[in-house]
Protein backbone atom coordinates (compact mmCIF):
# COMPACT_ATOMS: atom_id res chain seq x y z
CA UNK A 1 0.00 0.00 0.00
CA UNK A 2 1.06 3.47 -0.98
CA UNK A 3 0.29 6.83 1.00
CA UNK A 4 0.68 10.25 -0.44
CA UNK A 5 -0.08 13.25 1.09
CA UNK A 6 -0.81 15.93 -1.56
CA UNK A 7 -1.05 19.93 -0.75
CA UNK A 8 -2.73 21.77 -3.72
CA UNK A 9 -0.13 25.00 -3.51
CA UNK A 10 -2.84 26.49 -6.00
CA UNK A 11 -5.94 25.20 -7.46
CA UNK A 12 -3.16 24.04 -10.25
CA UNK A 13 0.06 22.89 -8.64
CA UNK A 14 0.88 20.48 -5.54
CA UNK A 15 3.47 18.90 -4.14
CA UNK A 16 2.98 15.09 -3.23
CA UNK A 17 5.16 13.20 -0.60
CA UNK A 18 5.03 9.45 0.11
CA UNK A 19 3.87 8.91 3.90
CA UNK A 20 4.60 6.00 6.04
CA UNK A 21 1.73 6.91 8.58
CA UNK A 22 -0.60 9.91 9.52
CA UNK A 23 1.29 10.21 13.64
CA UNK A 24 -1.40 12.34 14.51
CA UNK A 25 -4.34 14.36 13.31
CA UNK A 26 -7.15 16.69 15.40
CA UNK A 27 -9.40 19.88 15.03
CA UNK A 28 -8.65 22.26 16.98
CA UNK A 29 -10.93 25.39 17.52
CA UNK A 30 -8.61 27.40 14.83
CA UNK A 31 -7.67 24.52 12.33
CA UNK A 32 -7.58 20.88 11.37
CA UNK A 33 -3.87 20.10 12.85
CA UNK A 34 -1.87 17.10 11.12
CA UNK A 35 2.04 15.30 11.72
CA UNK A 36 2.72 12.98 9.22
CA UNK A 37 5.72 11.05 8.63
CA UNK A 38 6.96 11.82 5.28
CA UNK A 39 9.98 9.29 3.34
CA UNK A 40 11.57 12.85 2.15
CA UNK A 41 11.46 15.41 4.09
CA UNK A 42 10.81 13.31 7.81
CA UNK A 43 7.84 14.55 9.98
CA UNK A 44 5.81 17.43 8.36
CA UNK A 45 3.55 19.87 10.52
CA UNK A 46 0.54 20.45 8.38
CA UNK A 47 -2.15 22.57 9.17
CA UNK A 48 -5.47 23.55 7.00
CA UNK A 49 -3.99 20.71 4.38
CA UNK A 50 -0.65 23.24 4.10
CA UNK A 51 3.16 22.45 4.78
CA UNK A 52 4.06 24.59 7.54
CA UNK A 53 7.40 22.75 8.60
CA UNK A 54 9.59 19.40 7.67
CA UNK A 55 12.46 18.40 10.22
CA UNK A 56 14.46 17.95 6.85
CA UNK A 57 13.96 21.79 5.18
CA UNK A 58 12.87 23.81 8.06
CA UNK A 59 16.28 25.00 9.09
CA UNK A 60 16.08 27.39 5.82
CA UNK A 61 12.95 29.25 6.65
CA UNK A 62 13.45 29.54 10.72
CA UNK A 63 17.08 30.60 10.15
CA UNK A 64 16.39 33.00 7.52
CA UNK A 65 13.10 34.15 9.23
CA UNK A 66 15.50 35.02 12.77
CA UNK A 67 19.01 35.74 11.95
CA UNK A 68 18.91 38.27 9.70
CA UNK A 69 17.04 40.85 11.87
CA UNK A 70 18.93 39.35 15.30
CA UNK A 71 22.13 40.62 13.08
CA UNK A 72 20.68 44.16 12.00
CA UNK A 73 19.67 45.21 15.84
CA UNK A 74 22.98 45.82 17.86
CA UNK A 75 21.50 44.59 20.95
CA UNK A 76 18.58 42.30 20.27
CA UNK A 77 17.81 41.26 24.06
CA UNK A 78 14.18 41.10 23.88
CA UNK A 79 12.65 38.96 21.02
CA UNK A 80 8.39 38.57 20.11
CA UNK A 81 7.17 35.62 17.73
CA UNK A 82 4.13 36.17 16.66
CA UNK A 83 2.61 32.64 15.36
CA UNK A 84 5.27 29.65 14.88
CA UNK A 85 3.90 27.22 17.75
CA UNK A 86 6.15 24.85 16.41
CA UNK A 87 8.77 26.56 18.38
CA UNK A 88 11.48 26.58 15.33
CA UNK A 89 11.93 30.43 15.27
CA UNK A 90 12.19 30.46 18.81
CA UNK A 91 14.77 27.77 18.92
CA UNK A 92 16.70 29.75 16.15
CA UNK A 93 16.45 33.17 18.13
CA UNK A 94 17.62 31.60 21.69
CA UNK A 95 20.71 30.56 19.97
CA UNK A 96 21.45 34.16 19.66
CA UNK A 97 24.20 35.44 22.65
CA UNK A 98 22.48 38.63 22.77
CA UNK A 99 18.97 37.47 23.49
CA UNK A 100 17.77 37.41 26.68
CA UNK A 101 14.03 36.92 26.54
CA UNK A 102 12.21 35.29 23.92
CA UNK A 103 8.53 35.44 24.13
CA UNK A 104 6.20 32.95 21.78
CA UNK A 105 2.53 34.61 21.54
CA UNK A 106 0.19 31.81 19.82
CA UNK A 107 -2.80 31.75 19.44
CA UNK A 108 -3.49 27.69 19.26
CA UNK A 109 -1.61 26.10 21.60
CA UNK A 110 -2.45 22.45 20.42
CA UNK A 111 0.06 23.47 17.79
CA UNK A 112 2.78 23.70 20.62
CA UNK A 113 1.60 20.85 22.54
CA UNK A 114 1.51 19.07 19.07
CA UNK A 115 5.07 20.32 18.24
CA UNK A 116 6.75 19.36 21.39
CA UNK A 117 4.79 16.13 21.84
CA UNK A 118 6.17 14.70 17.73
CA UNK A 119 8.50 17.52 16.44
CA UNK A 120 11.18 17.79 19.54
CA UNK A 121 13.99 19.00 17.48
CA UNK A 122 12.09 21.90 15.96
CA UNK A 123 10.09 22.73 19.60
CA UNK A 124 13.48 22.00 21.82
CA UNK A 125 13.51 25.73 22.99
CA UNK A 126 9.62 25.84 23.99
CA UNK A 127 10.69 23.09 26.85
CA UNK A 128 12.42 24.14 29.54
CA UNK A 129 14.50 26.81 27.95
CA UNK A 130 15.09 29.48 30.84
CA UNK A 131 14.83 32.58 28.29
CA UNK A 132 11.55 31.57 26.34
CA UNK A 133 7.85 32.63 27.74
CA UNK A 134 5.00 30.79 26.24
CA UNK A 135 2.23 32.69 25.75
CA UNK A 136 -1.33 31.18 24.73
CA UNK A 137 -2.63 34.29 23.32
CA UNK A 138 -3.99 36.22 20.24
CA UNK A 139 -0.82 38.09 18.49
CA UNK A 140 -3.10 40.82 17.49
CA UNK A 141 -4.04 41.71 21.09
CA UNK A 142 -0.63 41.43 22.34
CA UNK A 143 1.34 43.91 20.39
CA UNK A 144 -1.98 46.01 21.20
CA UNK A 145 -1.23 45.39 25.08
CA UNK A 146 2.66 45.88 25.15
CA UNK A 147 3.90 49.23 24.04
CA UNK A 148 7.30 50.34 23.38
CA UNK A 149 8.52 47.11 24.54
CA UNK A 150 10.70 44.89 21.87
CA UNK A 151 13.93 44.94 20.20
CA UNK A 152 12.66 42.83 17.57
CA UNK A 153 9.43 41.21 16.69
CA UNK A 154 8.85 38.36 14.08
CA UNK A 155 5.59 37.76 12.66
CA UNK A 156 5.87 33.41 11.55
CA UNK A 157 1.97 33.48 10.45
CA UNK A 158 0.67 31.04 8.31
CA UNK A 159 -1.24 32.26 5.10
CA UNK A 160 -3.34 34.97 4.94
CA UNK A 161 -6.47 32.96 4.68
CA UNK A 162 -8.51 32.73 8.04
CA UNK A 163 -7.00 34.55 11.01
CA UNK A 164 -4.48 35.06 9.70
CA UNK A 165 -5.85 37.76 7.43
CA UNK A 166 -4.80 40.51 9.77
CA UNK A 167 -1.54 39.86 10.16
CA UNK A 168 -0.96 41.35 6.85
CA UNK A 169 -2.90 44.43 7.11
CA UNK A 170 -1.66 47.83 7.76
CA UNK A 171 -3.48 48.16 11.03
CA UNK A 172 -1.60 45.22 12.50
CA UNK A 173 1.80 46.88 10.97
CA UNK A 174 1.35 49.89 13.27
CA UNK A 175 0.49 48.37 16.01
CA UNK A 176 3.52 46.35 15.83
CA UNK A 177 5.50 49.26 15.26
CA UNK A 178 4.26 50.77 18.30
CA UNK A 179 5.26 47.69 20.32
CA UNK A 180 8.49 47.72 19.39
CA UNK A 181 11.11 50.20 21.42
CA UNK A 182 12.51 53.06 19.18
CA UNK A 183 15.06 51.35 17.19
CA UNK A 184 13.12 48.13 16.65
CA UNK A 185 13.14 45.51 13.90
CA UNK A 186 10.17 43.40 12.58
CA UNK A 187 10.40 40.65 10.09
CA UNK A 188 7.26 38.97 8.37
CA UNK A 189 7.16 36.05 6.05
CA UNK A 190 5.61 37.08 3.09
CA UNK A 191 4.87 34.25 0.47
CA UNK A 192 6.19 33.17 -2.52
CA UNK A 193 7.07 35.54 -5.54
CA UNK A 194 6.10 33.35 -8.42
CA UNK A 195 2.19 32.77 -6.99
CA UNK A 196 1.64 35.62 -4.21
CA UNK A 197 3.13 38.66 -5.58
CA UNK A 198 -0.17 40.26 -4.75
CA UNK A 199 0.64 39.85 -0.77
CA UNK A 200 4.24 41.00 -1.46
CA UNK A 201 3.60 44.16 -2.76
CA UNK A 202 0.70 45.37 -0.40
CA UNK A 203 2.83 43.87 2.94
CA UNK A 204 5.66 45.60 1.81
CA UNK A 205 3.96 48.90 0.96
CA UNK A 206 2.05 48.87 4.35
CA UNK A 207 5.13 47.99 6.43
CA UNK A 208 6.96 51.05 4.28
CA UNK A 209 3.97 53.13 5.48
CA UNK A 210 5.24 52.54 8.80
CA UNK A 211 9.05 51.83 9.19
CA UNK A 212 11.61 54.36 7.45
CA UNK A 213 13.69 51.04 6.27
CA UNK A 214 11.79 48.60 4.58
CA UNK A 215 13.29 45.85 2.82
CA UNK A 216 12.66 42.48 0.92
CA UNK A 217 14.76 39.45 0.86
CA UNK A 218 14.78 35.71 -0.01
CA UNK A 219 15.25 32.30 0.46
CA UNK A 220 14.69 28.23 -0.82
CA UNK A 221 12.52 26.07 0.78
CA UNK A 222 11.42 22.92 -0.95
CA UNK A 223 8.48 22.44 0.45
CA UNK A 224 6.68 25.80 0.53
CA UNK A 225 4.86 27.13 -2.97
CA UNK A 226 7.24 27.63 -5.88
CA UNK A 227 10.28 26.78 -3.46
CA UNK A 228 11.29 30.47 -3.54
CA UNK A 229 9.96 32.56 -0.22
CA UNK A 230 9.81 36.13 0.46
CA UNK A 231 10.84 38.05 4.08
CA UNK A 232 9.68 41.02 4.49
CA UNK A 233 12.11 43.48 6.92
CA UNK A 234 11.11 46.82 8.83
CA UNK A 235 12.99 49.10 10.96
CA UNK A 236 13.22 51.86 12.40
CA UNK A 237 17.17 52.98 12.80
CA UNK A 238 19.28 50.07 11.69
CA UNK A 239 19.43 48.97 8.19
CA UNK A 240 20.20 45.41 7.41
CA UNK A 241 22.64 46.48 4.40
CA UNK A 242 24.44 48.83 6.50
CA UNK A 243 25.78 45.60 9.29
CA UNK A 244 29.56 44.99 9.65
CA UNK A 245 30.44 41.64 7.93
CA UNK A 246 32.38 40.97 10.74
CA UNK A 247 29.93 41.42 13.44
CA UNK A 248 27.54 38.82 12.02
CA UNK A 249 26.71 36.03 14.78
CA UNK A 250 26.42 32.41 12.95
CA UNK A 251 26.06 29.65 15.33
CA UNK A 252 28.11 26.53 14.53
CA UNK A 253 24.83 24.48 14.25
CA UNK A 254 23.11 26.76 11.30
CA UNK A 255 22.82 25.59 8.06
CA UNK A 256 21.65 27.98 5.84
CA UNK A 257 22.36 31.52 7.29
CA UNK A 258 26.10 33.03 7.16
CA UNK A 259 27.15 36.10 6.81
CA UNK A 260 27.05 36.31 3.27
CA UNK A 261 23.45 34.40 2.80
CA UNK A 262 22.69 37.71 5.15
CA UNK A 263 23.69 39.77 2.38
CA UNK A 264 22.78 37.86 -0.69
CA UNK A 265 19.66 36.69 0.53
CA UNK A 266 18.70 40.81 -0.09
CA UNK A 267 20.48 40.53 -3.74
CA UNK A 268 17.14 40.13 -5.73
CA UNK A 269 16.05 38.56 -9.18
CA UNK A 270 14.78 41.41 -11.26
CA UNK A 271 11.39 39.24 -11.07
CA UNK A 272 11.14 39.70 -7.52
CA UNK A 273 12.29 42.99 -7.40
CA UNK A 274 9.97 44.83 -9.57
CA UNK A 275 7.29 43.56 -7.05
CA UNK A 276 7.90 46.04 -5.13
CA UNK A 277 9.18 48.69 -7.35
CA UNK B 1 -12.97 16.02 -15.91
CA UNK B 2 -9.40 16.60 -14.34
CA UNK B 3 -6.14 16.08 -16.51
CA UNK B 4 -2.97 15.96 -14.06
CA UNK B 5 0.60 15.42 -14.75
CA UNK B 6 2.92 14.17 -11.67
CA UNK B 7 6.43 13.51 -12.23
CA UNK B 8 7.90 11.51 -9.30
CA UNK B 9 11.06 13.54 -8.31
CA UNK B 10 12.29 11.45 -6.30
CA UNK B 11 10.41 7.81 -5.29
CA UNK B 12 9.66 9.91 -2.35
CA UNK B 13 8.06 13.42 -3.52
CA UNK B 14 6.34 14.59 -6.82
CA UNK B 15 5.00 17.22 -8.35
CA UNK B 16 1.75 17.41 -9.82
CA UNK B 17 0.36 20.05 -12.32
CA UNK B 18 -3.37 20.39 -13.13
CA UNK B 19 -2.78 20.19 -17.20
CA UNK B 20 -5.74 21.28 -20.25
CA UNK B 21 -4.30 18.70 -22.95
CA UNK B 22 -1.26 17.18 -24.15
CA UNK B 23 0.10 19.12 -27.13
CA UNK B 24 2.30 16.39 -28.79
CA UNK B 25 3.92 13.08 -27.65
CA UNK B 26 6.01 10.88 -29.39
CA UNK B 27 9.39 8.34 -28.27
CA UNK B 28 12.44 9.55 -30.56
CA UNK B 29 15.31 7.16 -30.89
CA UNK B 30 16.48 9.11 -27.54
CA UNK B 31 13.67 9.37 -25.03
CA UNK B 32 9.97 10.06 -24.26
CA UNK B 33 8.91 13.62 -25.86
CA UNK B 34 6.04 15.07 -24.56
CA UNK B 35 4.69 18.58 -24.81
CA UNK B 36 2.04 19.80 -22.29
CA UNK B 37 -0.32 22.75 -21.71
CA UNK B 38 -0.14 23.18 -17.84
CA UNK B 39 -2.18 25.92 -15.76
CA UNK B 40 0.26 27.23 -13.40
CA UNK B 41 3.44 27.02 -15.12
CA UNK B 42 2.23 27.42 -19.38
CA UNK B 43 3.88 24.99 -21.63
CA UNK B 44 5.73 22.31 -20.13
CA UNK B 45 8.67 20.20 -21.71
CA UNK B 46 8.86 16.77 -20.50
CA UNK B 47 11.34 13.99 -21.29
CA UNK B 48 11.46 11.05 -19.88
CA UNK B 49 8.65 12.09 -17.46
CA UNK B 50 11.16 14.71 -16.04
CA UNK B 51 9.98 18.44 -16.42
CA UNK B 52 12.66 20.17 -18.31
CA UNK B 53 11.32 24.00 -18.72
CA UNK B 54 8.21 25.56 -18.72
CA UNK B 55 7.36 28.82 -20.40
CA UNK B 56 6.13 30.25 -16.75
CA UNK B 57 9.60 29.74 -14.95
CA UNK B 58 12.29 28.85 -17.79
CA UNK B 59 14.20 32.33 -17.80
CA UNK B 60 15.73 31.38 -13.96
CA UNK B 61 17.54 28.34 -15.01
CA UNK B 62 18.14 29.79 -18.83
CA UNK B 63 19.60 33.38 -17.76
CA UNK B 64 21.57 31.87 -14.90
CA UNK B 65 22.61 28.76 -16.79
CA UNK B 66 24.43 31.45 -19.33
CA UNK B 67 24.92 35.25 -18.12
CA UNK B 68 27.32 34.13 -15.07
CA UNK B 69 30.39 32.68 -17.84
CA UNK B 70 29.31 34.72 -20.15
CA UNK B 71 29.92 38.02 -18.28
CA UNK B 72 33.08 36.23 -16.62
CA UNK B 73 34.50 36.30 -20.02
CA UNK B 74 35.73 39.36 -21.03
CA UNK B 75 35.52 38.37 -24.74
CA UNK B 76 32.83 35.51 -25.13
CA UNK B 77 32.82 35.44 -29.05
CA UNK B 78 32.27 31.65 -29.75
CA UNK B 79 30.31 29.88 -27.21
CA UNK B 80 28.67 26.41 -27.00
CA UNK B 81 25.97 24.43 -25.51
CA UNK B 82 25.91 20.86 -25.09
CA UNK B 83 21.95 19.78 -24.89
CA UNK B 84 19.80 22.61 -24.18
CA UNK B 85 17.49 21.51 -27.58
CA UNK B 86 14.68 23.38 -26.32
CA UNK B 87 17.09 26.66 -27.15
CA UNK B 88 16.83 28.63 -23.96
CA UNK B 89 19.88 28.69 -23.47
CA UNK B 90 21.18 29.60 -26.98
CA UNK B 91 18.51 32.29 -26.79
CA UNK B 92 20.05 33.96 -23.93
CA UNK B 93 23.77 33.73 -25.20
CA UNK B 94 22.93 35.95 -28.27
CA UNK B 95 21.58 38.19 -26.61
CA UNK B 96 25.22 39.17 -25.29
CA UNK B 97 26.49 41.96 -26.84
CA UNK B 98 30.16 40.45 -27.73
CA UNK B 99 28.87 36.47 -28.52
CA UNK B 100 29.83 36.30 -32.53
CA UNK B 101 28.81 32.95 -32.63
CA UNK B 102 26.43 30.50 -31.13
CA UNK B 103 26.46 26.77 -31.20
CA UNK B 104 24.31 24.50 -30.43
CA UNK B 105 24.97 20.19 -30.60
CA UNK B 106 21.87 18.39 -29.14
CA UNK B 107 21.84 14.74 -29.90
CA UNK B 108 17.94 14.68 -30.59
CA UNK B 109 16.74 16.60 -33.03
CA UNK B 110 13.20 15.92 -32.27
CA UNK B 111 13.52 17.84 -29.28
CA UNK B 112 14.73 20.84 -31.20
CA UNK B 113 11.93 20.44 -33.56
CA UNK B 114 9.27 20.16 -31.45
CA UNK B 115 10.66 22.95 -29.22
CA UNK B 116 10.49 25.25 -32.11
CA UNK B 117 6.94 24.31 -32.78
CA UNK B 118 4.98 24.13 -29.14
CA UNK B 119 7.89 26.48 -27.43
CA UNK B 120 8.72 29.64 -29.91
CA UNK B 121 9.16 31.69 -27.22
CA UNK B 122 11.77 29.47 -25.99
CA UNK B 123 13.07 28.13 -29.28
CA UNK B 124 12.96 31.69 -30.88
CA UNK B 125 16.97 31.92 -31.69
CA UNK B 126 16.66 28.58 -33.20
CA UNK B 127 14.64 29.61 -36.13
CA UNK B 128 16.57 31.85 -38.11
CA UNK B 129 19.06 33.85 -35.84
CA UNK B 130 22.46 34.46 -37.86
CA UNK B 131 25.27 34.03 -35.29
CA UNK B 132 23.33 30.73 -34.46
CA UNK B 133 24.25 27.23 -35.79
CA UNK B 134 22.69 24.15 -34.79
CA UNK B 135 24.34 21.15 -34.73
CA UNK B 136 22.62 17.87 -34.10
CA UNK B 137 25.08 15.16 -32.92
CA UNK B 138 26.76 14.16 -29.83
CA UNK B 139 28.33 16.87 -27.43
CA UNK B 140 30.59 14.23 -26.55
CA UNK B 141 31.92 13.45 -29.65
CA UNK B 142 31.69 17.25 -30.52
CA UNK B 143 34.15 18.11 -28.25
CA UNK B 144 36.45 15.44 -28.82
CA UNK B 145 36.96 16.68 -32.41
CA UNK B 146 36.80 20.42 -31.56
CA UNK B 147 40.00 21.36 -29.82
CA UNK B 148 41.01 24.84 -28.15
CA UNK B 149 37.95 26.62 -30.36
CA UNK B 150 35.08 27.89 -27.94
CA UNK B 151 35.45 30.64 -24.67
CA UNK B 152 32.36 29.40 -23.51
CA UNK B 153 30.68 25.84 -23.12
CA UNK B 154 27.62 25.49 -21.43
CA UNK B 155 26.59 21.96 -20.34
CA UNK B 156 22.96 22.24 -20.37
CA UNK B 157 22.14 18.18 -20.28
CA UNK B 158 19.42 16.57 -18.81
CA UNK B 159 19.87 14.46 -15.44
CA UNK B 160 22.88 11.95 -15.05
CA UNK B 161 20.70 8.92 -15.88
CA UNK B 162 20.82 6.76 -19.71
CA UNK B 163 22.85 8.78 -22.38
CA UNK B 164 23.65 11.88 -20.34
CA UNK B 165 25.80 10.15 -17.51
CA UNK B 166 28.78 10.53 -19.45
CA UNK B 167 28.22 14.82 -19.28
CA UNK B 168 29.04 14.34 -16.02
CA UNK B 169 32.39 11.84 -15.77
CA UNK B 170 35.80 12.96 -15.74
CA UNK B 171 36.54 12.10 -19.07
CA UNK B 172 34.25 14.40 -20.44
CA UNK B 173 35.02 17.38 -18.29
CA UNK B 174 38.33 16.80 -19.08
CA UNK B 175 37.48 17.07 -23.30
CA UNK B 176 35.36 20.32 -22.41
CA UNK B 177 38.68 22.05 -21.00
CA UNK B 178 40.25 20.80 -24.36
CA UNK B 179 37.80 22.02 -26.58
CA UNK B 180 38.27 25.48 -25.03
CA UNK B 181 40.63 28.28 -25.65
CA UNK B 182 43.53 29.06 -23.33
CA UNK B 183 41.37 31.02 -21.08
CA UNK B 184 38.67 29.70 -21.89
CA UNK B 185 34.92 28.97 -19.12
CA UNK B 186 32.26 26.03 -18.73
CA UNK B 187 29.14 25.67 -17.01
CA UNK B 188 27.24 22.41 -16.05
CA UNK B 189 24.03 22.51 -14.49
CA UNK B 190 24.51 20.02 -11.50
CA UNK B 191 21.95 19.37 -9.86
CA UNK B 192 19.59 20.13 -6.69
CA UNK B 193 21.71 20.45 -3.38
CA UNK B 194 18.72 18.93 -1.22
CA UNK B 195 18.04 15.56 -3.46
CA UNK B 196 21.51 15.33 -5.31
CA UNK B 197 24.80 15.94 -3.27
CA UNK B 198 26.88 13.27 -4.48
CA UNK B 199 26.12 14.55 -7.95
CA UNK B 200 27.18 18.20 -6.89
CA UNK B 201 30.49 16.66 -4.83
CA UNK B 202 31.67 14.85 -8.08
CA UNK B 203 31.31 17.21 -10.78
CA UNK B 204 32.18 19.74 -8.38
CA UNK B 205 35.65 17.62 -8.22
CA UNK B 206 36.15 16.21 -11.35
CA UNK B 207 36.09 19.85 -12.75
CA UNK B 208 38.17 21.08 -10.35
CA UNK B 209 41.01 18.23 -11.05
CA UNK B 210 40.67 20.16 -14.66
CA UNK B 211 40.04 23.63 -14.14
CA UNK B 212 42.28 26.25 -11.66
CA UNK B 213 38.98 27.99 -10.88
CA UNK B 214 36.24 25.96 -10.24
CA UNK B 215 33.37 27.80 -8.22
CA UNK B 216 29.48 26.71 -7.44
CA UNK B 217 26.26 28.78 -8.08
CA UNK B 218 22.36 28.05 -6.98
CA UNK B 219 19.52 30.19 -8.20
CA UNK B 220 15.83 28.81 -7.64
CA UNK B 221 13.60 27.23 -10.59
CA UNK B 222 10.23 26.16 -8.76
CA UNK B 223 9.70 23.13 -11.75
CA UNK B 224 12.89 21.80 -10.62
CA UNK B 225 13.19 19.06 -7.50
CA UNK B 226 13.48 20.66 -4.51
CA UNK B 227 13.42 24.16 -6.22
CA UNK B 228 17.26 24.66 -5.78
CA UNK B 229 19.40 24.13 -8.37
CA UNK B 230 23.09 24.21 -8.63
CA UNK B 231 25.14 25.14 -11.80
CA UNK B 232 29.00 24.59 -11.52
CA UNK B 233 32.04 26.36 -13.57
CA UNK B 234 35.23 25.49 -14.11
CA UNK B 235 37.37 28.71 -15.64
CA UNK B 236 40.78 28.71 -17.38
CA UNK B 237 41.83 31.97 -16.18
CA UNK B 238 38.76 34.49 -15.05
CA UNK B 239 37.26 34.56 -11.84
CA UNK B 240 33.35 34.86 -11.95
CA UNK B 241 33.99 36.75 -8.53
CA UNK B 242 37.04 39.35 -9.65
CA UNK B 243 34.31 40.60 -12.47
CA UNK B 244 33.71 44.36 -11.78
CA UNK B 245 30.38 44.83 -11.26
CA UNK B 246 30.00 47.97 -13.69
CA UNK B 247 30.89 45.76 -16.63
CA UNK B 248 28.29 43.19 -16.22
CA UNK B 249 26.24 43.14 -19.45
CA UNK B 250 22.32 43.23 -18.25
CA UNK B 251 19.85 42.78 -21.32
CA UNK B 252 16.49 44.68 -20.25
CA UNK B 253 14.62 41.46 -20.64
CA UNK B 254 15.93 39.59 -18.43
CA UNK B 255 13.68 38.38 -15.16
CA UNK B 256 16.37 36.72 -12.74
CA UNK B 257 19.93 37.56 -13.26
CA UNK B 258 21.54 41.13 -12.67
CA UNK B 259 24.92 42.30 -11.51
CA UNK B 260 23.69 41.75 -7.78
CA UNK B 261 22.67 38.31 -8.56
CA UNK B 262 25.81 37.25 -10.47
CA UNK B 263 27.56 37.81 -6.61
CA UNK B 264 24.34 36.89 -4.91
CA UNK B 265 24.32 33.74 -6.05
CA UNK B 266 28.15 32.53 -5.12
CA UNK B 267 26.70 33.51 -1.63
CA UNK B 268 25.38 29.89 -0.68
CA UNK B 269 23.97 28.89 2.05
CA UNK B 270 25.46 26.23 4.61
CA UNK B 271 24.13 23.26 3.42
CA UNK B 272 25.05 24.07 -0.23
CA UNK B 273 29.02 25.19 0.28
CA UNK B 274 29.66 22.14 2.75
CA UNK B 275 28.34 19.68 -0.52
CA UNK B 276 31.83 20.99 -1.74
CA UNK B 277 34.15 21.42 1.11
Amino acid sequence: MELWFTEKQTPNVGITCKITRTLHTETTPFQELAVIETLQFGRMLVLDGMVQTTVVDEFVYHEMIAHVALNTHPNPEKVMVIGGGDGGTIREIVKHPKVKKAVLVEIDERVIEVSKQYLPEIAVALMGNPKVEVRVEDGIKHVKEHKGEYDVIIIDSTEPVGPAVELFSEDFYKNVYESLKDDGIMVAQTESPFFNRDIIKNSFTRIGKNFPITRLYFATVPTYPSGVWTFTLGSKKYDPLAVKKEDIFVDPSNKYYNAEVHFGAFMLPNFIAEIIK
